[in-house]
């Protein structure tokens, strides 16, 4: 696996990919990693904790909380089950929210291009989240008591504005001055399973995407913002690599034969030449898989800053 | 290759594949398939003819011309090339244009669905094409000499109307009358690197997708509408099994394994399983690709359907 | 009002509107029409009946029934209005769903143009519609028991497609054959104040918009279809010249200046003259509300087609 | 004018308006305002220059150039109008391009909200200009020779972000330090005839349009943002007061009645009383016309900043 994602310059987003690559086969816990699991009517909730540099160097992921729903039933329009992962989502946001004053301003970004389907699960989140902060300031008898100040923006790709998404950022929360960020953002698979099923939230921030085959961006979290910034994302693609690699590993197990890396990037790199590592393997129904996603998370982030608010009420602020 | 494709229930939408799949490894001809080449300044065309059933069933595609225009720098935004490759359309539809009235009403079908990128080819083609039948018919003023009538839809999928593709066609196709009808839609490749660079032009209509796993329905062609059909077409995807398929494919070439297609498939099923055949490959550019193609193949039937009138008269008409 | 409605080849679309016009300041009763009102929650519903030919002509439409549901919370996102509103159309549909067969076909058409906002109200409710046809006739376990076939499509305008929209739809409902055709279609007003506020349904079908100032197209009614038609429409615009001459008229009553209609039209022209009819006046909130009302509208037929099914349910249909 | 323009908060975005409000009907000059005119083969361009604060109060404008660019058939789709009209916005950036270093990055800023059809022109040319800041930086071979480094976004609206647009630019420009900031924004206009056939290049910057009745919100300008801003708009709509307005003063010109501002006022204000000051008239064809006129101001800008680089080449690197 790891010849392949360095090849192509991939990295694992979810931290419990990350946890089963770092296995293996095995079944033994990797020192340093912490994990506890929750169960949901429709899914489950697993919190996995690096807990110090050395995990985090064989996880290829910063120490922190990554915690990750799962839901089958996600990726198809079932309200019951958008509700209870909207609802665990708050859940697991209260003790962050709960931590700033109640009248702190708040600060979603959605990271992604909104005119690539499976990239716009940012900037659709931004859509349908309800946002107060201008009424705070300039309107608030429009707001039900206790609202408290949101704001949202999609800041686009440096490939389609020439400006590193971080730097876009820093500058508006030098502006804004939120008592939190939170971080919405496409992810990708090891596997299709993950696709419109799996969320993911840290507080570990999150790593932009390149372009034009650029040195990696500046990270967005808590040490480059200056203030708590918290990660979720859903995978919407794997990479077409990782599918043709994890098809000649599943060949070698059934045939007994000794699977080989290097041999099997080999294989993988004609057949992917052309476009290279930009491809990647979505479902037909990205788009209403991306619409809806997007709303379960909106609805999430606004039951955890807006408690105690109706969800009609929460729609008459959508932005 | 063959048990994939069942398995998935997947289709060889280029011809110049089909081929190579019949060849296999071997450079032998098949026999009653005809090929003709020319070069272009950017690529080349290849005229593939197949000339009786047995061909037709050996290949798995109809008799009848297949003509393939393949330019490598069709994917990027190159003017020149995208000129030529317009200008290529046009000069193929030419014959079956030529032999109809010059006031005999055209209509252009896109077919897909306009709300899924990578199936948008269609619709999007449809909405850069010139209509003129209804200036003919009520403002032939507004039209300049010699402008025949032509009219476009989009009559959406299946899955989307619950209505046969192929009936609101046939519905509209015997209001009408045109005395041509040209389908445009988006292909599945057995090659990323046809993704955007290959165009098919055939006289043999076209097979709409099928959808919740019906029964494949009814073919769009001469003999199904009775007004000769003209299907173009370019590939936009390529389905994942293909993808997987051709790693282990190459993966045995490289290392002496002997390749078995049912253990090939049977490693590709579990990592594809959860969302089955429906599983595509596209470029993270799709959406800029579906937007370029659309627009060349938009005009390639423009020059062949207004002989004689400019590019910028031609932007007047745009639907 | 009616040589400025005559001048821009205007047409009044509301019954409600069109009695008020004839009306004109008296409050008496026009012969051969007959009214009846309800209360709800939030609005009411009114009735009116054009019982002959002499009051159809009387009114510029056609003998038959025009409910009007009128909500003025209808156009901001307040669920509970918008779920009265759909209960309340799909109690107004429940008569003529009832008399056609529980397991015949209904056909939705969207009437408008789904690339310019206001007109877009058509083709947005065929998104947000139920559609199960397709299942019906190939995978009907995938329907809850009960759910009868419905297809839905958007045929275009004939400024973009070159073909008359009733040709289009003539042609489907050859090839489908419903027991039904539900016409939704964006209206024009008279008041600002029914934009987004007003729905109209019809037994008389609908009258679709004139492009390129040709001779009126082909009414889409049970006469010309040979199936019963319902059209649903809510208006979206109400036009710049009927604005202008309000406000002259609102002018010379307040100012007690004897109002004269030829005069009225002779300083509107001038202001309107560069783009003529075609200046709608519209909210700045419009791509809201054409979401909006279309969701309502499609859920409303959604209650009537299918009783019984939650709205939870529906959702999974939607196409 | 005044009365209805201040009762709906509605101001005068193009100079020459605002000239002509102020001569009213004499041809008198106005003290501190210059004017010079120049001839194009399908339009004129128009420079006024406001010298003093004198005159800038009467104006209703600050100080500085508004170089008004018209052209009748710039609202159709005319490649060598477009083309002129493009060529001329690059004439007059060019003295302000000049002036900063070769290498010195510039941002493109596209105000207003892309959702919203006629407020998208700033977004769309966003969409269509070249940007090349980031292969500067980490790529520079992927440039022509002498391409300079832009940037450019969409930092959407105060209604949708809650964040004061200028709060996002003056965080991106103190990150980004751009040598100049290039601002483009739908206007509107007093007169239907404007829209989409005039463009005004201005070196007084900007002022977001205000939402939730908020106050103004501060401008974007070189004071406010340290570094020259050059606003390029195009009026996209009339608001519907005006038009209420000017039909009244006409009908009393035509009538010889004594025409009186606030009760003209009194006449309007029941009219549009339901959604007030932000009834907008707009053609039907709004969506073609944004589509076109961005594009026309995305290439006028493009030939400034890159000149010499053919439309072909940039092309290649629109967003």
């Amino acid at each position: 696996m790891n010849e392949i994602l360095r090849e192509f310059s991939l990295q694992v987003d979810l931290a419990m990919e990350a946890r089963d690559i770092v296995r293996g086969d095995t079944d033994q816990e990797i020192p340093g990693v912490v994990e506890e699991i929750e169960e949901l009517t429709h899914g489950k909730i697993t919190t996995i904790r690096i807990k110090d540099q050395a995990a985090a160097q064989r996880m290829g992921k910063p120490v922190g909380t990554y915690i990750t729903i799962e839901a089958k039933d996600l990726r198809i329009r079932h309200p019951e089950v958008h509700e209870e992962v909207s609802r665990s989502i708050a859940a697991k946001l209260k003790g962050v929210v709960d931590r700033i004053d109640k009248n702190a301003t708040v600060l979603i970004i959605g990271l992604g291009n909104w005119r690539a389907t499976p990239d716009a699960l940012g900037p659709k989140t931004v859509e349908s989240s309800p946002v107060t902060r201008h009424y705070s300031r300039y309107a608030p008898q429009a707001l039900v008591e206790g609202m408290r100040p949101v704001c949202a923006m999609a800041p686009g790709v440096l490939g389609t504005t020439g400006i590193e998404t971080f730097e876009i950022i820093k500058g508006v929360v030098e502006k804004v001055q939120p008592a939190l960020v939170l971080v919405i953002d496409s992810l990708s698979a090891q596997s299709t399973e993950r696709i419109g099923t799996t969320i993911q939230i840290s507080d570990t921030g999150i790593q932009p995407g390149s372009a034009v085959g650029t040195p990696s961006q500046q990270a967005i979290n808590q040490q480059s913002l200056g203030v708590p910034v918290i990660a979720i994302g859903c995978p919407m693609v794997v990479n077409a690599a990782v599918i043709a690699s994890q098809s000649i590993q599943v060949f070698c197990q059934n045939n007994n034969i000794q699977y080989n890396r290097q041999s099997s990037l080999n294989a993988i790199k004609p057949v992917l030449s052309y476009f290279g590592g930009s491809l990647t393997v979505t479902p037909k129904e990205i788009d209403d898989l991306v619409e809806n996603i997007s709303n379960v998370i909106a609805y999430g982030i606004a039951y955890a800053l807006f408690p105690g608010i109706s969800r009609e009420q929460l729609e008459l602020y959508a932005s």
